[in-house]
């Protein structure tokens, strides 16, 4: 439940210091180039990280992919070759940072999580994705899990659908913003389902599981809070073209993703809402369980105790009884105790206790 | 109860492409058109989309309403006549919008949501409603829900009643905003008889039933604020004329609808604390009720113990129990068990516990 | 308690439509001037409203008091004859309105909320004053309940007691604003006592009535608080002088006010503090009570069913009991019970149950 | 607890009518000088106030302190003679201000609350001061009560110790106000005690009576916060130097007390969260006891219920009842009981009740 | 729990008094100097402070350390010497500082906490840091607890490694800052491993000792939050380069300082919100405890009062029972009882009470 940083392991060292604090991804890093512009695409996977470095000044477009920030050194070099800040290949290799934005000189920095939908019955996974937006190039930097949300747009740049081979590298790191922020709808979604469920099973059959089900629910909720709370104001403040790399004309499809994610915001507060609300309907079933229970208790004591006394008394052994002798006393008993019972029966009803 | 978004159909797609996510309006898409200026009103319904784009030259008021926005292709068709952008026509069949202003060069885009009252056990029904603000034309798309609450404007343009003929397109969309805003105190007197009911029930005979009648109250609410806060925001910011549509005239109109809103708002606020205030009282009801029970249950075990136990002692077989001898024996007993009996119920009632 | 706004009467007219939306005072509105400068005073009642035309133009400071605002005529008539915008006699008419404060070009248009203090086993009564400030008048506008609290300021008028004859118009709305303000720390005291009552009542003799009173009260505190709130706002941007209305004397005294109106939200923090801290108690005092009718419960139960078995086994019918036949085995028996009650007794004091 | 304000007595009187609204002081009030540069000091205590008008255009540090405010002919001769605002007075006066600052042309007005701590069983007491800064001269008025916390600085005076008589009427105003906000931290020692205290108590013998001292305690935080928070904000714009009287060298100071009162609110913050801490450890100790409660009175129903039902069973009378002629039978019962009600007391030790 | 303070010591003394308000640390103070450039270093331990005096003005950068502030007149010869304000060695001295920065014409004063990691069974250890930043020299005073954090910047510095040899004093504070700030991490790490034991520790077996850790685990969570939300500030002000002693390239690395300690109170924060969740699974498993614990006494209850009632109707001495002679009256008797202990029991299972 609580991600061990692994930021411990960096104590003491300099800054910029390039230390991998991810959980080790086995895999073999990917490297995948996509170079285009409004006439021409041409997609690769490349082995060595140089490869890469004929495209720093090729005035197209180039989107490189590096699937796998284990590989310190790959990192190290496309930073060295595109002259990044070591505190940025720093960043880029700590998997436990904020979503955060920072402008340098000639690039953007930009960090961001990636939130996969697995199988429902798993966690949501979480993914670390870094972005860097120069004038004629966007690199992505993933941990390396397995999978991506960025198919679709591969899928567009190679067909050509809508505008994105005709604008620049800016709309490209929109494009991966707006992608990765629309799959946090099908998170919300799948969590909209799983308040339904947790609010049908809090109706129906409360049990301790239900207050447990909320409370991994709701430790959910924060986590992707946290990951899409400081995104906020990092596709904000793009907006606001702090950057002249940011041009004019992609301002307004980032001011679109600014609503997204206010959108999202605004459905987990409502969520949130309504678990608080849930939590209340559970304790005070708990609650009412224990009414009922002391209800039936208090019945059964209340109808048998009187009666069993009236049989006490005439179990007693005295020897001048004069009821003992009687022809009817027995009948009577039997009477006077079907009375008794009827009639705490009905004072019960009337209190609604039955 | 959560909303499903239906964002999720659109996760991978560019920019632009237009897809409805509402439920699909079964119903025929209606188009009406109203053009007016002081001194004439023209009004008719149109088959096809076509038949609108002769106004949008015309120096008179327009005013397109399109109810039904699933029908993609006549949303497309008037966006790309008065020359919209795609995001625009996007947001408008997106029908999961918050409610937002925009404001691009030559005109306004304002979503809002507007509030039906049904029939009064049926939950709130919420339309969106996107208007488009020109400099000589009004256009308003809704879902196509059955009904809206604009007829009262129809009637005045017709009429001339009021200023509404003498000024312009600004003012027909401030008209259209109040009577939406209007309309909200429907919903508003709803709920306040809504929460009466709840304190009446709560104070004669509360029930687990009340709970839940108080959660989905609150969560009805939190969906009307979700839908009126932030069109505070949107009328405080048109009512700032940040754009030169918006003259200075209907400024102040502007500002009081913003008051309205403010008023809406902190009706909210107040049901908010006043059900919160009613969850306080229905858990200490629902202890209270645990309390008297189990003073039932104690007076009863209280009273007939001990009665039990002297019968007990008297129904035992000693052979040398001189108390059994007596002649008075067994009326003593039912002495004591009277005595003991009696200062144990002035016991209670001095404890006030009866 | 929830105020029907009566609201809904307007949806869908237009604005500026005179609509009186508050409970129609039956008693015949009543129109009092008061005009004076340093040297002279005029008080009269008139019959008509036309009759206060002449002082829109006098250079003297008039105060004009309209008590009824549900004559709508007159509230029309005098808007005419002084020019104010038709929103805000709209407003004036509307007696749900929250205080606020417009200006207007020669004017500036003041809502506010008087309290009354009636009885104290009756609510607090609320109601709507508006005040129109000009460069030469004040207009006040009541609702026509009974009573106001304007007397004092009346007789400081005629007698030329402190400053308020020296001054001009804006003088004088100041003085309104302050009375009004200055009547709030009656309700104060009053909340005060009932506090410290509660907090009595809860410490002595806590019972599910304290609860709903604390509830009342605290219903109670929040429309006085929606009274109060809003009015911070409205003194402060007097006392910056945002309209030339405001002479810089009086600046000063407008500050002073501001100061009162904060004390008041402090007092009113402070007992909404102290409300939720009687709760808890509250609460917590009743499960005390519990835990103390269940002790009762164990050790009766705990006393007399060990008891009750011992009798109950001297109460078989077994042929061999040697017991029986013993000649002491009845007293013994007594011995025993003896034993154990007491010791129990004993047990129940170290535990400290009794 | 709730301070009856004493603002009632003044509703409907002009502002600047001077009326003391605390409790009457009894004493004679006081009056002492101090005057002094850095060569010479000159202290007495004088009988009638116009003593003191002889030091207003002396260009030597001049601090007049009256203590005893009820004086109020004392009060307005010095406020006359030294030119003060009407409105300054009459806060002066009303001594359940706020702490704030005023700025006036050639003074400053500044309201603060002196706590002094007296016996540990009595609740804190506190006492208005006003300090009136000139060029030359600090006013200060204290509401009469015994004892102030300004003797050190009177020493400090006197002997010349530190920078106090090298520097200016602010610095003096600056360390009475460092001296007031100094003995703030007396008082939160004495806090920190009470809270170490309750924590004990509540962790060794949690009573309803701990659970009033919370309350007690937190009303009393509530207080002390209304006196420190405001203090805040007046420290900080007197540390901008809003007004020429604050000289560049005393900003630092007043910079260092700013922290202090930072650091004051810090503790009270912490000892806030603390205490609500504590109330959850209090309600959950409640429910653990019941729980205990009622494990014992299940064990011992438990146990003697169904070894009760066994001799009733054989209390019977019937006739044919084998078991009752066996020789064997008397002890055979109570080996059963014996069994029973051992292996019931084994299944609660497993289950953890003993 | 409660940090005594010990500024009451220092009640009415005139600012700037140097009195140590922290315990007294009974080790000699070390005082440590390193001055390096890129060149050259020199490292050594002196015996009087007079020794450092030397470095003032030498150009390379200076890092003193004093370990152990207890020494006041070392801090005190030092401070006369650099030309420090009394000020600042009054609040070097006191070691209950809030941590803050401030700017100074030529230097800039900064204070922090320091934690240790002790023994995982031991609380957080906090240690007061002081830093005062020259444009040559940096002087850090420390409490004189054992050990510090900033063996590795010794390390670095000497070895050369990184940045640190190349660069002025700025960046010797930044990493001194960034040293204590990763060392948050640890702590942070020690915090997550508690939660999750707690966790565990509630699901498995809650007992009121696990409530009694939540507490002190919250506490400690609010000093440390202490120490490191205002940190947030003094990092971001110093980023903002408000001095010129910040020279430019050390500005980013201040953003990563920053960044840094958002991630810490993020951190906290997720934490704080697991320890309330925390807390109503708590207090719902004492309930839900309570309802198994009733279930039992309620089962056994309702089956063996009717039971015993039988027994006792057969126990009665009537002359005229006739039951009591037939010959299958007992096996009857035990018919019926069996007959109602199941279907008593089919009942229980039935209601998922068993």
């Amino acid at each position: 439940m609580v991600k061990r940083t692994g930021r411990s392991k960096k104590v003491g060292l300099p800054p910029g210091t390039l230390i991998h604090t991810g959980e080790k991804g086995t895999a073999e890093p990917k490297v995948t180039i996509i170079d285009y512009d409004e006439a021409t695409v041409q997609e690769r996977e490349v082995k060595t990280i140089e490869e890469c470095f004929v495209f720093r000044d090729k005035p197209t477009v180039t989107w490189i992919n590096l699937d796998g920030v284990h590989r310190i050194d790959m990192v190290e070099k496309l930073g060295d070759c595109f002259g990044f800040h070591p505190l940025v290949l720093e960043d880029i290799l700590n998997t436990v940072q904020r979503p955060k934005m920072e402008i340098y000189g000639d690039y953007i920095y930009i960090v961001l999580k990636m939130l996969h939908v697995g199988d429902p019955s798993h966690p949501i996974e979480m993914e670390q994705v870094s972005l860097i937006l120069g004038s004629n190039f966007v690199i992505s930097f993933q941990e390396g899990k397995e999978g991506d949300v960025f198919n679709p747009v591969r899928e567009r740049i190679r067909n050509g659908k809508g505008l994105i081979r005709k604008m620049g590298s800016d709309y490209l790191a929109y494009t991966l913003l707006d992608t990765v922020v629309d799959n946090y709808f099908l998170i919300l979604e799948r969590m909209g389902e799983a308040v339904e469920l947790l609010e049908e099973e809090l109706l129906t059959h409360p049990s301790h599981r239900t207050l447990q089900e909320i409370r991994k629910f709701r430790n959910e909720m924060i986590s992707v809070r946290r990951a899409v709370w400081p995104l906020r104001e990092v596709v904000g403040s793009l907006g606001r073209r702090e950057s002249p790399l940011i041009r004019e004309t992609t301002e307004i499809y980032l001011r679109d993703v600014y609503d997204h994610t206010i959108q999202v915001m605004d459905a987990l507060e409502t969520y949130r809402e309504m678990l608080s609300g849930m939590l209340d309907i559970y304790l005070s079933s708990i609650s009412n369980r224990l009414n009922s229970v002391m209800k039936v208790l208090t019945i059964i004591a209340t109808i048998f105790m009187p009666l069993t006394f009236i049989a006490g008394i005439y179990g007693m052994n005295f020897k001048y009884m004069p009821e003992l002798e009687w022809r009817w006393g027995y009948p009577a008993v039997w009477l006077v105790v079907a009375g008794i019972g009827i009639s705490m029966l009905i004072y019960f009803k009337k209190k609604k206790w039955l």
